[in-house]
């Protein structure tokens, strides 16, 4: 069984709301040396295959039609193996 | 400037209803070798900090204070070091 790891993060330039608030939370709780908090997404995906060029077409056409959104989102994955 | 890129994850048991709704719509889309997708939070936060022993201790705090809940997450984190 492969795992794909799959981040989803928003593109430079891009608001980051939650990013902003958690930066402003972290100083009202004290924490002075915050400079920035990005935040992002993960999906770890479970596949019943193992062969790992396969699995790589296939997250690729899932992050393109799913899992991200190409306005605002640049995408990553790595894959690793499960043992059953 | 350091960056701490923290994972947040639900822990094992607990529901993971945006995971598995993602499952169904990469089912609905023709993606047949989904077993399972676990969702969990990334934050990559930007310290004005080197002192990486300083920054641990830190972002140990900042997880069990504001970014995990112990009752559902799990966390983990890792440091890389930035060029300003």
């Amino acid at each position: 069984m492969l795992v794909a790891d799959v981040q989803i993060r928003l593109k430079k330039g891009v608001a980051d709301p939650e990013g902003k608030n958690t930066k402003k939370a972290l100083e009202l709780l004290g924490f002075s040396q915050v400079a920035e908090v990005k935040t992002s997404k993960y999906f770890s995906i479970h596949l019943d295959t193992d062969d790992e060029a396969l699995a790589k077409i296939e997250v690729e056409k899932m992050c393109q039609s799913l899992l991200a959104n190409p306005v605002i989102n640049d995408y990553s994955y790595e894959f690793r193996h499960l043992s059953d």
